[in-house]
């Protein structure tokens, strides 16, 4: 049968769904194992190995991939995750896969595309995405419509500075930006400040992750409810300053860290009812649904698109 | 001939422009003196008189006014300033008069609206302004339209909180909103702090203008040069998250506080290429043309839009 596939590039794993009339027919994972040497062609190696092996007996019509970096005209720019930069990688998939639609686009604005077609997005015109894993990444689509900014840099909301002079030190070179406070970084730093010379479940490990905070807070121990807390605050400070500015209709929170659902949310709506301007307020602050899909199902949703537009 | 009235009304001061022919005929102020009792029909009133004034041996074919609230179908919502809330003021526009087009707009939007066509704006797609007066207003056009937001309430930036946990305190609520900071009411108050026990031109007087603490620290006075220090630090960490979330081609500054010109400028860009993210680092950051002119552009184009529709 007619498939499209559609992966969401991550720098530590690939996902990969295969869509089949319009049905999700299979989703599969892989590592995202780049050659340091040869980096553009491994990739690319990579890309066509998960293509082949989940194809099976179909027939490939679209093409869909989603990025961690800016992307234009089919050329990859600052994938850092990826140590690739300046790729058209566009070109190079069609001489693999000449005469189907190739989409590739950048992964956070993928996945707020997903949210709105199937997930928590559907029926709203202005919504802002905010993924929070690893890093913090942002998609914005306005009057139904992906916006990208100026250099396809809008929803940077992980350097959103939320201390005005000192504050923990970012990759970016800066300081005090939301992503070193609300990503899972970040909250696993406040955990592991919080819990020094206290009595508390997140001293057992030497490391810990974020679920196992989340886990702990659920179970009531003090010092890992300070750190959700605490979290909640520094991300409900972003969100009303993304709701101030752009005011949209909802903001959806997705990436690893959602799945911290009411133990984030609840505080979270809190705080951000009592920082956010009297106009603004009203923002639905929602957990994305699609959850690890939501890249997937919005490269799809694109690459449907072109070719129900090509067989037209 | 035939004449188009744009007014921009100020909490202070009514401003007013008269365009015949495409061309500035004549501009005029009136303060904003609207009777505590009889507010909606005060202002009604005080509105027609400055048209009749001004409208002379001309014949008005379209009528555009700039209002300190949210509008929205014609409806002034939360115009603190005036002491208006939930007015059709249209509706009692179009009785005194029926036949023309009338056109009702934010403040703010109607000042980038203006930048945009006849200002620092030409030639852009995605643009930020950003209105530094006693309070600070924002107006934001994307891909060439105005985004206004999910409830009209998007560009709200004298709100952008910048001091996380204390700050000074805001009329919206919160505290340590950029407003309080970077306004002309946040500037002199930076400036009594920084005077106090000091040798500086600040001490002449009790009372200071922004005007004045500017020219001071054209004169090199120590601690006016440090309130503008300070100013500007304060409000490119607002620009820098307006750039690093909407990532507009550029941002433009205009008000009362604009008029500071290089004085305000040359650190402000500084700061601003220091605190935002890589990618939205070549944002253009530049001082409003039309000044206090902007407002009334806005709305002229506005209303000649409708009129040239009439007549085609």
């Amino acid at each position: 049968m007619e498939c499209i596939i559609a992966l969401d590039v991550g720098g530590t794993m690939i996902k990969g769904s295969k869509f089949i009339d319009g049905n999700l027919a299979s989703f599969f994972e892989e590592r995202t194992l780049i050659d340091n040497d040869n980096k553009a062609s491994s990739f690319l190696f990579l890309i066509k190995k998960i293509i082949d092996d989940n194809i099976l007996d179909d027939k490939l019509v679209g093409l869909g991939i989603a990025i961690p970096g800016i992307v234009q005209n089919g050329i990859i720019y600052g994938a850092e995750n990826l140590g690739i930069d300046n790729l058209n990688f566009e070109k190079l998939l069609k001489e693999i896969y000449p005469d189907i639609p190739i989409v590739l686009c950048n992964d956070a604005n993928s996945a707020v595309i997903g949210e709105k077609y199937y997930g928590s997005g559907v029926g709203y015109h202005n919504i802002v995405m905010v993924t929070l894993g690893t890093g913090i990444g942002g998609g914005i689509i306005i009057d139904d419509k992906l916006y990208t900014g100026s250099t396809g840099a809008s929803g940077e909301f992980g350097h959103i500075r939320i201390f005005p002079f000192k504050g923990r030190p970012c990759s970016c070179g800066s300081y005090g930006c939301l992503e070193q406070y609300a990503s899972a970084t970040g909250i696993r730093r406040t955990a592991y400040g919080l819990r020094r010379g206290e009595k508390t479940s997140l001293n057992d490990h030497g490391r810990i992750s974020v679920r196992e905070i989340f886990d702990a807070a659920m179970n009531n121990d003090k010092i890992a409810v300070e750190v959700i807390d605490k979290t909640a605050y520094y991300l409900a400070i972003g969100l009303s300053i993304i709701a101030n500015t752009i005011n949209p209709d909802i903001i959806i929170i997705g990436g690893g860290v959602s799945k911290g659902g009411d133990t984030l949310l609840i505080p979270l709506r809190k705080y951000f009812k009592e920082l956010t301007f009297s106009t603004a307020k009203s923002t639905k602050i929602e957990l994305a649904t699609l959850y690890n899909k939501a890249g997937c199902y919005g490269m799809y949703h694109e690459v449907e698109l072109e070719v129900s537009r090509n067989v037209r």
